[in-house]
C-alpha cells in the first residue's frame, strides 16, 4: 500500500488517453501529469534532443515524490526508455513494450502491422521488440502523420478522416495482417474510424489500454497500490501555454482538468 | 550596393517559400536561412516564447553579417517584429504587412478573409495592420491548422486537401469577401486549391511574393542591392537533424539544397 502519485508524462496532450485509462481503471490512484507543450512535437526531433527533454521530464516528476513513472509517449518509449530505466530505482513503464506483447499474443497468422508518428516507426522499437518475443513473426510499420492532427482538429468521426485512413491503411491492409498496433498515444480517439477501416477481422491493439494493465501488475506485484478511501488527486503541469492544452486536453479526457499550472523546464 | 547576405528565418520549412521567390526575383543575393526546427513549431506556443525564440534566431543570423532581416514567419512577424525592429539597426522585414497592403489594395468591396495557422489568426495581426490602413475594411478571420500538416505531407493536390479546403473556407466565403491572404508561409503550396474551392471572383493574396517586393524596394532605397557577378552564396542553418528539412524543403524550394548544417541556439 502506497498512496504517492503515479507520474505521467508526454510530449504534449497524446498521454492523456493512458491517463484516461488509469482513472478508468486505478480510481484510488493520485497522478501528475507533466506535457510538455513548449517542446511539442518530440517526433521530429533527433534522438539526443528526445533523451535529453525525457531526462528533465523525468526529474521534475520525480521531484513530485511519484512511486512509478509512466513514459506515455511512443516516441520517448522508442529512444529513452532503458537511459530512464538506468538513472531511476521506482518502476518505469513505457507505451511500446505492452503494446507488443498484446500484438503477439493476438495474432494467429504471424502477421502484425504498426502504425504511429513517423519518429516511432523509423525507429523501428516495435519491430525489435516483437521480434525479441517472437522471431518468427513478419512486422509492417506505416507511419501516418496526419492522424494527429486530424485528431487535435476534433475530426474523429469525419468523411476526411475516414478518406485519410482508407488512404494511409491500403498498405497494411494489402499486406494481409490480422493485428494492428495503434502506436500513438493520439490513435485510440481514432479507434471507430480504424475499426471501420481495416474491418471486423484485423483486430485492433490499444496501447493505452495495454499499457495501464502492466500498471496495474506492477502496482500489485510490490503492493504498491493505493487504498485511501480518500479522493485521489491529479495534477497537470504544462511547459507553455495551459488554453490550448485545457480545451483540447478536455477532449481526450472526456471530462473537465480544473487546474492546470505552467512550469518552466530546461530553460 | 553591398553584397552581404540577406538574413532569412522561420521556425521551420515555411519559410523557404519566401526564400524561394527572392531566389527567384532577386537572383544576385547571398542569403543565409535559418530554420529552429528544434523548436518548431511556434505557432502553439505563447508570446513570451516566441519573442525569446526569436531573439536567438536573430542574433545568430547578424552574427552572420547579413544586411537587412527577413522574418520568413507569420507567428513571429505577428508576435515580435516591432521588439525585433527596435534592436536592429538594419531593416527589418516581417510577413505580414506586405500581404496586408496588397490585400488592401486588391479589395473592391472591402471584405477581406484571412487564413493562418491558430496563432497567427488568434494574434489579431492582419486584422490590425489592414484596419490601421483603413478602418472601413471588414476582415474575417479564420485558422485552417490542418493546411500545414497537409502541405508536408505532399498532398497539395489531393482529393483530400480539397475536401478539407472547403470544410474551411466555406467560412470565409460566407462572408461576401473578393480577397483572401494567404496568411501562413505553408499556403503557397495550397494556391491552386485554396484558387478552385474559392472561384475565380476572389483574389488570393501571396504573402512571400508581397514580401519580397518589399524587399526589393527596400534594398533599391537603400542602394543595397547585390551586382555582384559572382554566384551568390546561399546558405542552410537548422537547429535538429538536416534530413527532414532537406526532404521536405528540397519540395518546397523546388530545388536541391546541397549543405545543411545542424547548429545549436538557446540551449
Amino acid at each position: 500500500m502506497n498512496s504517492d502519485p503515479i507520474g505521467v508524462f508526454d510530449s504534449g496532450i497524446g498521454g492523456l488517453t493512458v491517463l484516461k485509462e488509469i482513472f478508468r481503471v486505478l480510481q484510488q490512484e493520485s497522478t501528475v501529469y507533466l506535457g510538455d507543450t513548449a517542446r511539442v512535437p518530440y517526433g521530429i526531433r533527433s534522438a539526443e534532443t528526445v533523451v535529453r527533454y525525457s531526462f528533465e521530464n523525468t526529474e521534475f516528476l520525480v521531484a513530485k515524490g511519484i512511486k512509478l513513472l509512466v513514459i506515455a509517449c511512443n516516441t520517448v518509449s522508442a529512444v529513452s526508455l532503458d537511459a530512464i530505466k538506468e538513472r531511476l530505482s521506482m518502476p518505469v513503464i513505457g507505451v511500446i513494450e505492452p503494446g507488443a506483447r498484446a500484438a503477439v499474443k493476438a495474432t494467429k497468422n504471424n502477421r502484425i502491422g504498426v502504425i504511429g508518428t513517423e519518429a516511432t516507426i523509423n525507429s523501428g522499437a516495435y519491430a525489435r521488440v516483437i521480434q525479441q518475443i517472437d522471431g518468427a513473426l513478419d512486422v509492417f510499420g506505416l507511419p501516418c502523420p496526419l492522424f494527429v492532427p486530424l485528431v487535435e482538429e476534433g475530426l474523429t468521426d469525419d468523411e476526411i478522416t475516414v478518406m485519410v485512413a482508407k488512404k494511409y491503411l491500403r498498405q497494411v491492409r494489402d499486406k494481409g495482417i490480422d493485428t494492428l498496433v495503434l502506436g500513438c498515444t493520439h490513435y485510440p480517439l481514432l479507434k471507430s474510424v480504424i475499426g471501420k477501416v481495416m474491418g471486423d477481422t484485423v483486430t485492433l491493439i490499444d496501447s493505452a489500454i495495454e499499457t495501464v494493465k502492466e500498471i496495474r501488475e506492477t502496482l500489485l506485484r510490490d503492493s504498491a497500490e493505493c487504498n485511501a478511501l480518500r479522493e485521489p488527486s491529479r495534477l497537470f503541469y504544462v511547459t507553455d501555454s495551459p488554453d490550448r492544452f485545457k480545451s483540447v486536453g478536455e477532449r481526450f479526457l472526456g471530462q473537465k482538468i480544473k487546474t492546470i499550472e505552467k512550469i518552466d523546464i530546461g530553460l
